[in-house]
């Protein structure tokens, strides 16, 4: 199987109540081709500017992650800056510079394009459905989003979803789509739409799985020290989308332990700014943590 | 074993985004009171005024809830008028008439003194230690307060909690307390000044169970239909008692399963206004529903 991530790389700027980052390495392509690439060897495209660091894309290749999407265009990377509070649920973004992302439109390369799984991260709604052309009838499709592009384009949200399989998007992105406060009814507009399974992302609350004949709720675990929220969302699809592409199976159980993994993986890049703590990560950590999400809820 | 439960008996005035209801019955001993009667034959200790329903008297009665520590005294029950927003986990207090609980003092009657265990639901935390005395050495003792006596009387709280073997309260109020807003961190602080447990209520987003060496979650189920969220605490709280007391075990496993149950008798109370789910329940459609919360969660 193969599975081609369509996503951002970037630098980031956070601020959390305890500590400053500048220009670290980020991205939702990163974050999720990171997390994916424990399970399966990801192929991901997107842009960065000369000034992206060779070291990660070697980390990138050291990890088995094809980049052969990867163009390296002059000029600047995309990069972000956000702060957050004492809640890390809450953020808020204090500026955005997109570089090298302004006017770039993804392009798929030929070796790419008989992909089983295709993940649009959060990106122009437009952008998604061109990409989603451009592939030749992959086994399954995934989108994310953000609240930027359901407040000012919601109808090509929508549009994309008839293609889409699951959709990601964390609870607050799933009310405003859905202008609905109740997660169940909003997920049954959704799913009414097109995919067959919403996955609710919802920070330290865990995730929530729902499809036409499951429901299936996911904790995150509780953790002491949260250190950087950034990219869990994307490393949660990463780990959830990875998982799946290694068992080429989509069944309930499947989907089950998948939604596991993704919160297992996010686990861990909170311990540590940026992709730090993605970077030491050790399958053998993965499977230890596994046991613990079992153990965390079983009676 | 038996299990004692000293909580309000209440008249509850409540407005939902969708309904509102005038003068129903409710109160914290009550909603307890009720859920544990599915396992155990509860000692309820509480006032009510002359204008309190016969009818809910006869049900406490018939379900077995041992009402000899119920005063009925000359003068009104007490009353709370409440108002919940569209997110169920929001709510604001409107008025509240204490009317025969002003100057009440819990008098324990000589049966109800060799309990097994004692809940204190939500009341003044000076009583609660003064009903601490009155009971001879029981097994477990645990408490529930609110934001309320968190703000006007921290010192009195963490006071008791020496004495208490169970803190419940909800994640909001766990904050509060500590000052802490990690709430592993949280609990830490409050292991230390005594419980051996502490159980962390998040609504809609389930519960947290933190001891020594034990971290458990159990999931609030999704519901579509959130009719009156009022109650909903201490009905978990009366399930997850009336569990440890008809086991009569405190083990790490009978925790956990109180845990469940005390959630999936709060998934009933919200399904409808008041006391009114509780009074239909049946033990079979707890148990189906404890099945629903483990395939909610299995992988």
């Amino acid at each position: 199987m193969s599975l081609v991530i369509v996503g951002s790389l970037a630098f980031d700027t956070i601020e959390t109540p305890w500590e400053r980052r500048e220009r670290i390495v980020g991205g939702s392509g990163t974050y999720c081709s990171l997390a994916a690439s424990f399970f399966t060897r990801p192929k991901i495209v997107g842009v960065v500017g000369r000034d992206f660091p060779p070291a990660v894309l070697k980390l990138f290749k050291a990890r088995g992650i094809d980049t052969e999407g990867l163009e390296v265009r002059p000029g600047k990377t995309f990069h972000w800056e956000g702060r957050y509070g004492y809640d890390p649920n809450q953020r808020e973004t204090i500026r955005t510079d997109i570089n090298v992302y302004d006017g770039y439109r993804p392009s798929i390369p030929i070796s790419y394009r008989t992909a089983d799984i295709v993940f649009l991260a959060n990106i122009d709604p437009g952008l998604q459905e061109d990409i989603i052309h451009q592939v030749r009838r992959p086994r399954l499709v995934a989108m994310d989003t953000m609240n930027h592009w359901i407040r000012s384009m919601p109808e090509t949200i929508w549009h994309v979803l008839k293609k889409v399989d699951i959709l990601f998007a964390n609870d607050e992105e799933v009310r405003m789509l859905t202008e609905e406060p109740n997660l169940i009814k909003a997920g049954k507009k959704i799913l009414a739409a097109g995919p067959r399974l919403v996955v609710t992302k919802k920070g330290e609350h865990g995730a929530l799985v729902f499809g036409r004949r499951l429901v299936f709720g996911v904790l995150a675990l509780p953790c002491e020290d949260v250190v950087d929220p950034t990219g869990a969302g994307d490393t949660f699809a990463g780990g959830f989308l990875g998982y799946l592409d290694k068992v080429r199976r989509f069944g309930h159980p499947e989907i089950r332990r998948a939604a596991v993994y993704g919160s297992v993986l996010a686990s861990f890049t909170i311990e540590d700014f940026g992709i730090d703590r993605l970077k030491t990560l050790t399958r053998r950590e993965i499977e230890a943590r596994f046991r613990r999400f079992k153990k965390l809820v079983s009676f």
